[in-house]
């Protein structure tokens, strides 16, 4: 299974003195695009390519807090519905435990901001991925 | 009902042109403290205050982008679930149309990040709350 | 002189429990986008349009730390540097002390980051301003 | 001479297609944090330790834009003035050039925000440093 690791950094974190709620949004982008560039899409996200993807939605579960300078590790599974693709996350810190999960579900995307049919070599990519079991 | 403003920022844009969808947490957020404040709870976040709430859980549906200099209006709405309390959010843009609708769950931590019991100012604050629909 | 306002929200914050140091660029940039709609530049960092200035220089001295919730208030000046501008900027919180001082430097560009010349209508704003002191 | 590296994501640009300019602020403290771990000072920056450093000023000059998906490196030098520490970084984007140069100076902070004196450990650390040149 693919795995992106994400160092905490001290302007991630709020005055509760944990990372904030909003930064894992962007961690599990990290992954993502990290994820797609492993598997050989390297235009993904790049404005005026092919495979730029909106987000649609997003769901975010927080069972553990991550501090400061934790050695994060995300693991990260995709599949196609439709025409969308959806991830889904597992996020680990201290003593490996599971401290977040997460699913984004996502939509290709023209410069114009208008709905695209799902890129050929994306729906290979994620064909081949294992969808093991549901995290969230 | 409540109606929080937020004006979109530069900084608030991603490449795409558009709001990043990380942000939305950060208005979502934002419209909450100040549901929180107009509703008297003006402790609500503050370290140390015994009104302190962890989030739990967020869910976020993105139906139209958003864009810089936008005057976004956020409805809000809460009520309790057992210990936890809930908000949800309807985020109009342009023309006022709806954007985004999104839905929190928190819990009530002390500084040590241990669950407290529900405070009793948040539950009837909540109690008085018209929660008329459900929006996501 | 133009005044900008911002509240501090809990995002902004930092696990030493004040207003994370980079935040004060966009609180900086804030101020000086709301100055130039105050004064008819409704195009300024609009893309596309002939008023897009990119950053060149910043320096920020931070005096007081500002806190979730406080009230910021924001004085902003303006004038023109052969074909920069440069704004300086005084930030003010609790008890109205000054907890921070800055000053930006820009350059006009084209939506291909090639250097423009100065627009006529900014240049004109900018010597309608009075910049009385140098609070750097 | 120390170099931390940084890969830029696709959360740090804005609807210019490029790098936010608070960005380059969060690049150099990581870049700093990584300096002192490097240097066997771990406790940097922890909450409650004898070695948190408050930021009284920064300096940040840009001279390329960098973009999502960037491969930054950053040297760092640092060394003390009195009681306060100056750290100086120089940022290289593609093709290694030159994007940005900046100097920030910090003060040793108690966790009651009063000035402390500088750290022998910190201190020792800085001594060995080398300087060689300055960079903005």
């Amino acid at each position: 299974m693919f795995i992106h690791r994400h160092k905490v950094q001290f302007y991630e974190t709020d005055l509760m003195g944990i990372v904030h709620h909003s930064n894992y949004l962007r961690f599990y982008e990290e992954a993502r695009v990290a994820w797609a560039h492993a598997h050989g899409l390297l235009e993904y996200q790049k404005p005026g390519s092919a495979s730029h993807f909106a987000v649609y939605e997003t769901q975010v579960k927080h069972i553990k807090p991550t501090f400061f300078g934790d050695d994060l590790e995300i693991d990260v599974q995709g599949r196609t519905e439709g025409n969308r693709i959806v991830f889904q996350y597992r996020l680990r810190g201290r003593d490996n435990e599971v401290c977040s999960v997460a699913k984004t579900v996502h939509v290709p995307l023209g410069p114009d901001l208008k709905l695209l049919r799902l890129p050929a070599n994306m729906k290979a990519a994620m064909e081949k991925e294992q969808w093991t079991e549901t995290w969230l």
